[in-house]
């Protein structure tokens, strides 16, 4: 009775900025005693603070395997954990590590369809027209120039949270989808997303693709790109085989194969800058063999001011911010909170790392 | 054999601008000879070319009484046919006339999205930052003011074919749509949409909206507008009743309701100017009782440069141009099509103007 010690379990949070965002873990979980840290990106949780947690919430600070004892669940804030994958937790222990990939899609599909139709609708045409106070209502112009999406077609390469999102909202606007993996889906099983999803989005059964596709040799991905495309959107994975994937052959195809009367491709980036080529993406720009580009990530990050992708035709930069926002950390810990549950019952976790596999 | 003349039917098009867009009906229509003439807004179709025609396509061109013999059909591009009501063509004739109605649902409804994107992700900033070739990677400013559009409700004012488009995007984002008409809709029946629909697009049966609501009277709108909405989107057409039929308290009212940690309300307008009270949009926008608008039709049109509306905050105006696009003209004759078809087997037209109601 009274001051005697609780036995509630205890949740660490501990990342590089401003925890304030994370407090609404104290609404998720009132059954938790919970704390917070301000660290350095990367640097290790001290020994006192690491041997109270049971769980803990990060992007990149780890306890030291010694003060992990009682630690029953680590969860990772990140969508991928290659940041932390040399840490001594990974290999040394067994502790269960889960990561918040799903969360993405909602928000990089909003940025993706927004900039589509800013490209297709010319939207900076009626920003400058209101900046000025200009009702310049030009009706032959956008008769002749402004398509709609109904009867386009996308192909995603990469068809993990991000890219089902966008499918998803790809295909309410009316256009076809044709999905592109690394590996064959060739059943319904393997077609299924069995991550995490936000919900209310996504193509958890993976029915929306009129077409499925696969290869990692460019044979594979030359016959993909020849379907005739409108928008190629690039959600793959940054590896050794990626790097550079897309470059001025592919680009050609693309512009080769562009059905009649539909513009010419439009190019959606937003995997690692890297995966393109993106001197030959300019050049592509600038003859017209492309008809845009749409990059929230580029190569170097920061772009400097003197870059001439900056100014390339059509082409809409964003920096590297198109999964930020408000419900960021809400739904990291959605995910934290469904394996909490899923711990105290014995379940599988979602989105657990496969030590074995090493993702 | 040799030069008799043909039995073949005869196409006239009939409209106020270059009639080029419309010559892909050669295509559409090879079994029909046809015509084109370039006539002003609402003048009369000469006698010598109406006596030619079997078939009529025009937005508001149309023959004397008593040329229009041998005509079968006359099909408008525009949707509302309110311009040629006062026609004795619509009084003193029973010719079959049909309307575009459903045409403009993909633009508009991409132009909705587009906007509710471009100010919920402000991309105002971004276009900015490029223009000054800035890398400008906010991430706090990310977290704390960038919201999706996941789990957000929309309010649909009008749920015909725009309202249904708007409705399919807003739920493949995540978000929860309600709709509201004049007229009850209690049944399934009641909920379908029974004119044009663009292949691949819309809400054909209705199963989109969570709740549906109806009424021409103040008390039913007040209610509709206390659900609690991130976005209001008025598709009403204008009539005596719909006049300045949102105003000072519907904004407040909206406001006052609108979610915990939710942004406040965004208006989206593309019906007509005179369907809001415009000066009560910009003292709501002023005083951020609501959080933004999108606007593609104004009072007056044009808007004058000096107009307070061109700065009021977070609005995004456009000179009502969300229906027009590249493929607007081949979608009318898809219509006209579908008629001429339904037409020869003696069946129901589609968007046939019904003369006893009047639309």
């Amino acid at each position: 009775m009274g001051d005697a010690p609780t036995s509630r379990e205890h949740l660490l949070i501990a990342f590089y900025q401003d925890n304030s965002r994370l407090l609404e873990a104290r609404e998720k979980f009132p059954q938790l005693d919970i704390s917070t840290v301000k660290l350095e990106f990367g640097a290790p949780i001290p020994s006192e603070l690491a041997r109270k947690a049971t769980y803990i919430v990060t992007l990149n600070n780890l306890p030291k395997v010694e003060d992990a004892e009682n630690i029953k669940l680590i969860h990772f804030i990140s969508a991928g954990l290659d940041h932390s994958l040399h840490n001594p937790i990974f290999k040394e222990t067994a502790i269960p590590l889960t990561s918040s990939s799903g969360i993405h899609g909602p928000p990089i599909a909003e940025w993706t369809v927004m900039n589509w139709l800013v490209a297709s609708r010319k939207y900076a045409h009626a920003y400058e027209n209101q900046k000025e106070h200009q009702w310049r209502k030009d009706v032959d112009k956008h008769f002749e120039s402004i398509h709609d999406q109904v009867g386009k077609k996308v192909g995603i390469l990469g068809y993990g949270s991000i890219g089902r999102q966008i499918g998803r909202v790809a295909h309410a606007l009316g256009m076809t989808v044709h999905a592109y993996t690394a590996s064959p889906r060739p059943t319904p099983s393997s077609r299924r997303d069995t991550g995490f999803i936000v919900p209310g989005t996504g193509d958890a059964e993976g029915t929306i693709p009129v077409s499925w596709h696969h290869g990692t040799d460019k044979e594979s991905i030359h016959k993909f790109l020849s379907l005739g495309f409108d928008h190629l959107v690039i959600a793959l994975p940054l590896t050794p085989q990626t790097t550079r994937f897309i470059g001025a052959e592919e680009f050609a195809l693309l512009s080769a194969n562009a059905l009649p009367k539909h513009p010419k491709p439009y190019i959606t980036n937003i995997s690692r800058g890297k995966v393109l080529d993106q001197d030959a993406l300019i050049a592509s720009l600038e003859s017209g063999e492309l008809g845009g580009a749409a990059l929230d990530v580029t190569d170097p990050e920061p772009l400097p001011a003197d870059h001439p992708l900056w100014d390339a035709p059509n082409v809409q930069i964003s920096p590297h911010v198109s999964s930020l926002g408000v419900e960021y950390f809400s739904r990291t810990l959605d995910i934290f909170k469904e394996n909490l549950g899923r711990l105290q019952k014995g379940e599988n976790l979602i989105n657990e790392f496969q030590r074995g596999k090493g993702y």
